[in-house]
C-alpha cells in the first residue's frame, strides 16, 4: 500500500454504490482511495474524505448557499473549492492519482478538477461521453485518459468491469508515480517545437539540429490541442526554450477556424522568460471542415487537404491583423526572441493551385504579396526583439539551419 | 509473467524506438509484448512478431502489392489482414490486451484493429489526437481508453512518461483479464435499456421493475455512441433482451442530426433473436448544435435544451418515414417484439413551448396529431409482432408498468 492516495471524484448523492465499488477496486489494487464528493445538493450518504461542505467552504461559500444556487453556478463554485483542496493535497505529497466516474455533468466537473493537476500526474475518467466531441472541452490540453463506460454509469457487469479496469490502471500508474518525473532543469533540456504537415521539412531538420546539440525535442501538432499543450508546458516550467516554427493556430484564432488553440497561444513562453524563435509557419491558411465554411468566407480561395479538412488562404488584410497579433504577444515577452520570416512561402502548399468553393481552379496558392503584409505589420507594431526576413521558403534547408542557429545564439546568450 | 501477450500496434518504419520502449515497459510490468507492425511501406527494421508481409498476406494481398497502393487503400488492406490475425490470436487465448501508439494515421489504423476486439478486452491508445472530435470515429462504440500523448509521438521525457503510464495501465488490466468476464448466460441476465433526459421517468421505473424481477440493467444514452454500444453488445451475445424505450437516435438518422447512431440502430437485437419492447421515446425531436441548423430546416420549430443543444420538433412527414423505418427493421427481427406507443406524448418536452430559430414563441411542443402519423405509418408497414397504442404519456407510471409487463411476457414466452 503506497502512502499517497488516489482521489475518487464522484457525485455521492447519485452514485454512492459506484463510488464504493471504485474505492474497493483501488484498495484491492494496492492504493488508498480518497473519496471527494461532487454532489451539488445536500444528502446524508457518508464515506467522503472530502465532503461537499468542505469544498463549498474552500470556495468561500457554504453548503447551504450551494443548495440555493442553480446547478451551473453550484458546479462552478464546487470546482473552485475542489481545485484548492486537490492542489493542496498534491503539493503536500499526499496524492498519487485521480479517477473520476460520472455522466455528462459528472464528467464535466471531475475533468475540470483533474485539469488543474500537472501533466503526467495519473488521471482517468470513466464516462459515457468519452467517445464524443465533448472531449475537446473535457480533456482539452490535459492528459486525462478517457475510459468509455459503454453504458451509462450504473452497477451492471459491463460498467463494473470498465470501472475495475480504470481503477487498476490508475493504481498501476499511481504506484509508479513520482512528482519529479517531468520536472525541467535535468539534462538534457527539453525544447518545444510546433509542427504541421505543411512545415514538416523545416520541423524535421530543426529537430535533428536540436538533438545533435544535446537537446530533447517535443513536437506540438498545430491543430488546437497541440498549441494549448505547448503553452501549458511552457507555463509549468517544463520547457527550456521554444522553436515556434508553426504559429499556424493564430490564423484560426483570427478567423474563428476549427484549429484555434485559443487566446493563450504565443503567450506562455514569453511570460515564462524562455528564449524563443518565432516563424509564421502555415499562417498562410486557416482550417474549416468541408461543408462548414461560414457565409462570409464563401468567395475566398481554398485547398481541400483531405476528406474533412478545407484550408482557406489567408488574405492580405488578415496578415495585417496577424502581424499585429504576433507583435502584441511578443512585446509582452520577458525572454529573448527572434522572428524569422521565410519570404518565399510559409508552407508547402505554395507549391499547389488554389480552388474556389465549387472546386474550380482559382490561381496559385502562393501569394507572396499578401504574405509580405505580415512582415510589414509586424515591423510596424513590434517594439523589441529581432526580425529577419529571409529570401527562402520555409522548407528550404537553409531556413531550418537559420532557425536552429538563431535559437542556439539566444540560448547561449542566456547561459 | 502471464502466458497471454499484449499486442503492440505501431508503424515500425517511423516509430521503432517508441515501439521498443513500449515493449520494454510492458515487459517490466509483467506482460509479454507481441509487436504488430502497421507500416505501409517496406523497410528493414526487425523485431515484429507480426510483420507487414504477414498482414498483407492474411488479407489475400502481398507486401509488394501493398507498397504499390495509395496509402488509404494500403491501410485498408493491412487493417483487413490485421483483424484476422488479432482475432485468431485472441480466440486461441493468446491475447490479453492491446496498446496502440501513433499519430493521426497510426491512431486511425490501430483503433480500427482494436475495435474488432470484444468489449472489456483491455485496449489503450497513446495519441496526439486523443482530445479531438476524431474520437467519435476512432473509439466509436468501443471501449478503447485514449491516452493523450501531450506532444506528438516521439522520444522525449513527456511522451515517454505517457507511454510508460499507458503500458502500465494495459499491463494491469491484462494481468486481470479473463475472456469470460462479460459473457452472457450467467445469472442475472443483462437487459439493455435506451435512455435520455426526456424519457427519464419511464427509464427509471422500468429499470426498477427489471431489477426487482432479478435482471441486471445497462442503460444506453441515446446520443449516438449509446445506441451503437447497444447494437454492438446485442450482436455480441451480451444481452438477454432489450427494452428500447428511447429509439430517439432514429430521428437523427432520418434528418442527419448530430445524435445519429448510424444505419445499424434497431437491428442487432432483432438479428440476435432477442425479446424486445420498442417505444418511440424522444422520437419527437432530432438534435443540432446551436448555430448549425441546416438551411432546409430554418423554418421549423425548436427548443433550446442547453448552451449547445437545439432540439428540432419532428414533423408529420418525418413521423411517416420513421414509422416505415421502424417497421422495416422489426419486420426483419428473428425474435419476439412488441411496440408500445404512448399517444399522449413521446417525451417530457411535450410540457414546454416551442420557439422558432429567432427565439420567438411558436406554440406548444406537444403535437399529438403529428405524433399519430408514426402509429399510422407503423401499422401500415409492420407485418408481424404487436402494436399497442396507449392513452398515456411516456412518463406516466402506468406506461412504464406496461412496458415492463409486456417485456416480462415476451421473456416468459421465450423461456
Amino acid at each position: 500500500m503506497t502512502e499517497a492516495a488516489v482521489a475518487v471524484l464522484v457525485t455521492l448523492d447519485s452514485k454512492d454504490e459506484e463510488a464504493r465499488f471504485v474505492c474497493d477496486a483501488l484498495f484491492g489494487a494496492g492504493v488508498r482511495p480518497w473519496l471527494v464528493d461532487l454532489s451539488l445538493r445536500p444528502h446524508t450518504i457518508g464515506g467522503a474524505a472530502v465532503t461537499g461542505r468542505r469544498m463549498a467552504e474552500a470556495a468561500g461559500s457554504s453548503w447551504e448557499a450551494i443548495a440555493e444556487m442553480d446547478r451551473a453556478r453550484a458546479a462552478e463554485t464546487m470546482i473552485e473549492g475542489g481545485k484548492k483542496i486537490l492542489l493542496e493535497k498534491f503539493r503536500s505529497g499526499g496524492l498519487s492519482g485521480a479517477i473520476g466516474v460520472g455522466g455528462a455533468n459528472g464528467s464535466s466537473m471531475a475533468c475540470s478538477l483533474m485539469r488543474a493537476l500537472p501533466p503526467l500526474f495519473p488521471k482517468a475518467m470513466v464516462s459515457p461521453v468519452a467517445a464524443t466531441a465533448a472531449v475537446q472541452w473535457y480533456v482539452a490540453e490535459s492528459d486525462i485518459a478517457m475510459f468509455p463506460s459503454i453504458g451509462d454509469i450504473s452497477m451492471n457487469r459491463i460498467t463494473r468491469a470498465v470501472m475495475e479496469n480504470a481503477a487498476r490502471s490508475v493504481a498501476a500508474m499511481a504506484r509508479a508515480y513520482s512528482p519529479e518525473k517531468g520536472v525541467a532543469g535535468r539534462a538534457p533540456p527539453l525544447v518545444g517545437v510546433s509542427s504541421f504537415g505543411g512545415t514538416a521539412a523545416c520541423v524535421e531538420r530543426v529537430s535533428e539540429a536540436l538533438i545533435a546539440r544535446g537537446f530533447e525535442v517535443i513536437l506540438f501538432h498545430a491543430s488546437g490541442p497541440g498549441g494549448r499543450a505547448l503553452e501549458s508546458l511552457a507555463s509549468l516550467g517544463e520547457l527550456a526554450g521554444v522553436v515556434d516554427l508553426t504559429t499556424h493556430e493564430l490564423a484560426d484564432l483570427a478567423v474563428d477556424g476549427v484549429y484555434s488553440a485559443g487566446e493563450g497561444r504565443l503567450r506562455a513562453a514569453g511570460e515564462a522568460g524562455l528564449p524563443q524563435v518565432v516563424v509564421p509557419g502555415a499562417l498562410d491558411h486557416a482550417n474549416f471542415w468541408v461543408g462548414s465554411v461560414p457565409e462570409r468566407f464563401r468567395e475566398r480561395r481554398f485547398f481541400q487537404y483531405n476528406a474533412q479538412n478545407l484550408l482557406m488562404r489567408t488574405s492580405a488584410g488578415e496578415f495585417e491583423a496577424l502581424g499585429r497579433m504576433v507583435a502584441q504577444r511578443l512585446n509582452a515577452a520577458k525572454g529573448p526572441f527572434a522572428v524569422l520570416i521565410p519570404m518565399r512561402g510559409y508552407s508547402e502548399h505554395t507549391k499547389r493551385m488554389a480552388h474556389d468553393l465549387s472546386g474550380a481552379e482559382a490561381g496559385p496558392w502562393a501569394q507572396l504579396e499578401a504574405d509580405r503584409e505580415f512582415a510589414a505589420s509586424l515591423r510596424k507594431h513590434l517594439h523589441k526583439g529581432r526580425i529577419e526576413e529571409m529570401d527562402l521558403h520555409i522548407n528550404d534547408p537553409e531556413f531550418a539551419d537559420a532557425c536552429a542557429r538563431v535559437f542556439f545564439e539566444l540560448m547561449d546568450a542566456e547561459a
